[in-house]
């Protein structure tokens, strides 16, 4: 049989298969290795993948690739970014360093509140704009497939220029686009000590516009897949004084109404009961777990909800402590890594160092780094059966990678082993 | 007049000139910024410096640059690697996730002896051959200058070897080099429980030959500005269990008659007094100074030996615990930045990330973190009067980073600010 490309010789070809989906507990220490592998590409989609000799022997090709002394991985799905956005931190990141409280950070016009007036600010042609390098930063980085928030805008117009926004981007053929709405991401000024009032709105002004938005989009883009086959996100930054449980549960509840299924930040600070809040409502994720306590590990453990640390943002704090990913992983957790690139806690746009910092403050083997960064993650987003490994059926995103061991990828930091990238079956860099 | 090359309109251009020598305490804070600025290049120096309007005035230039949105700055020197070696030592991070002993490792394999071996059995051509491409990593990264131990032979023909390979790498346009000899970097395993009798080795067998190496390569390699006008340094691993002060005291003294100034690794994990030790020999700097007591940083505040950290070592580690960099900064001490590149410790290239890490870890300020980078590191290894600034008459090393503010170097981490690199006057990357 004919196929569009075929990548062969491959010292290693990572396939991350997952034995049960989502993937969990000492399965994570499988990544579903073929030394001496090929892999083949026809119409976007992965035909085959099996050892060279099998796979040349069954297919021809109108390009091929030798890949010998590199391994071939699947491109890294990034389920968790504020990547969408106007402006900098760069004076709050200098102000933390000389010891400023959160309180000065604000006063001095910093923090999200910052973000969210950069953002209001800009058009969608800017935020386009400015958004479109960091994504193919993060794509030459290796990251295929991107989950982006909104929430900068924290009202109903901008809320929805930042879905209008992230639709855009989506019709490049570089990355998949995996939008959430996340208009309770904070209370903004306007609504200062008046958060159920917010949270009406969010649910009562918001949430029926976005659902419309989602109705239209679908019915227009036809010539990208965005919104066709992924979903669009509900989610909500439950925490100490920001929203209780029970302002979470209500915007999550409405967002399902809306068929948006849920996503949580839980955790991060306070626990507040997220984790059992999104397993409750069948969520998708839940994010930070920062300090989740162990019973509630366990829950997590029990359930279809995976877990996503980012540890970027503790690193970015210059801080000792991490979510306790490890426990998380030997209690039978689902785990995924994500960068959290934002402008304030996580200017990073590499899942590889995302993984160089979990493997080293969190104790992940370098195999449970590359399942959470890939197939995991893609559950992570809902698209576990589409994206996140190599496998005949789904689509061809990978990576070829200048190292001939996949450990590289954690065990090295701070450069850039991504050689090339195949999205969708094209090489794109 | 006409030169070369002239870069102008530069948002920033960030000189990191130094008001003494080498650069000190609140100093700094200060990285000599010159808004809209430009920088008049001929014959691989800088003639000019200043802001767009005057060198545009008395310069024309065969090559002009618009560097309009974006920064100018010094090319990195990195003050302390061993980037020379064979192999990896991807099993051992693993191991040492799984919580592996340090005996554990050595028993495994694992260790400094695991890449001693490795070295020992590669040809010298095989050395550059693996080194180069970590040299060209470092390059895209911003490291126009690059200190380089041996230190993996541990006998005499192996430590030649080193240099040699060195001595051929640094035939390249695109970096200079700097060689240390760290024949005293570990005992090997054939003198275990010897240490005096290797120390008699590095003193008796290994520093002549070195010294003679130098004479030679001095008198034949008229191609490369290599060891013409950059020092041969003698350095030594003083710490517990491998070289106590006495012996360390013994080598670099040695050292010194020999003509090579004198480096420590000192105070990593145990506080033997190598800080004192440096500062009596006058060596140019001591390095490491992870658990420095505040009566000997006070010492080093007061000397002329440079204070060169290496945060990477401490984050591979997976570490809480970093270098009191602010302190020493606060003390008065010129500190300097390295990335310690090596496969056992830091396997990383990368300047601006070990700036990110410092700024958070070691609450030093962009400012600094970017002196420590250029001036304060060219300090470190003897060549501030060539490198490290950008000012007339020092070689035309610089950096062209797509981002409207130094601070961004530090701000942004895991992916890679650097558009365009300029070596002695020319364009490399």
């Amino acid at each position: 049989m004919k196929v569009d490309l075929l990548i062969y010789n491959a010292t290693q070809l990572v396939t991350c298969t997952s034995p049960g989906e989502p993937k969990r507990g000492q399965a994570m220490v499988d990544v579903g290795l073929i030394l001496d592998g090929a892999i083949a590409i026809a119409d976007g989609q992965i035909v085959a993948v099996g050892p060279s000799s099998e796979v040349r022997a069954d297919f021809t090709a109108r390009e091929t690739v030798d890949a010998t002394g590199k391994i071939v991985c699947p491109g890294f799905v990034d389920p968790h970014t504020h990547v969408v956005y106007a402006g900098d931190r760069v004076n709050e990141f200098e102000l933390r360093i000389r010891g400023a409280s959160y309180m000065e950070i604000m006063q001095a016009g910093g923090g999200i509140v910052s973000t969210m007036r950069a953002t209001r600010a800009a058009t969608v042609e800017q935020l386009v704009a400015e958004t479109r390098p960091r994504l193919e930063t993060m794509l030459a980085l290796g990251t295929t497939s991107v989950e982006i928030k909104t929430g900068y805008g924290l009202d109903t117009k901008t809320e929805i220029k930042m879905l209008q926004a992230i639709a855009l981007l989506a019709s490049s053929p570089h990355y998949d686009l995996v939008p959430t709405f996340i208009g309770a991401h904070a209370v903004p000024p306007e609504y200062k000590g008046r958060t159920d009032e917010y949270v009406d709105l969010v649910i009562e002004d918001m949430l029926p516009t976005v659902a419309e938005w989602q109705h239209a989009t679908r019915n227009t883009q036809h010539t990208s897949p965005f919104l066709a086959s992924s979903p669009l996100f509900c989610d909500v930054f439950c925490e100490a004084n920001v929203f209780d449980r029970e302002q979470s549960w209500r915007v999550l509840e409405a967002g399902l109404k809306f068929g948006l299924p849920a996503k949580i930040h839980a955790d991060e600070f306070a626990n507040l009961g997220g984790v059992s809040l999104a397993i409750e409502l069948g969520a998708v994720s839940a994010d930070h777990l920062d300090v989740t306590p162990p019973a509630e590990v366990e829950k997590l453990a029990q359930s279809n909800t995976v877990g996503v640390v980012l540890p970027a943002v503790n690193f970015n704090l210059g801080s000792a402590h991490f979510a306790d990913a490890r426990a998380m992983i030997d209690a039978g957790v689902a785990l995924a890594l994500a960068t959290d690139i934002n402008p304030g806690s996580a200017p990073c746009p590499s899942m590889p160092l995302v993984m160089a910092i979990a493997c080293r403050y969190q104790k992940l083997l370098p195999a449970e780094a590359l399942n959470a960064s890939t197939i995991n993650a893609a559950h992570a987003v809902g698209l576990g059966h589409k994206l996140g490994s190599l496998e005949a059926g789904k689509q061809a995103d990978l990576l070829l990678i200048n190292a001939p061991d996949y450990r590289h990828l954690a065990y090295q930091f701070g450069g850039n082993l991504v050689e090339r990238v195949v999205k969708r079956g094209q090489f794109v860099t």
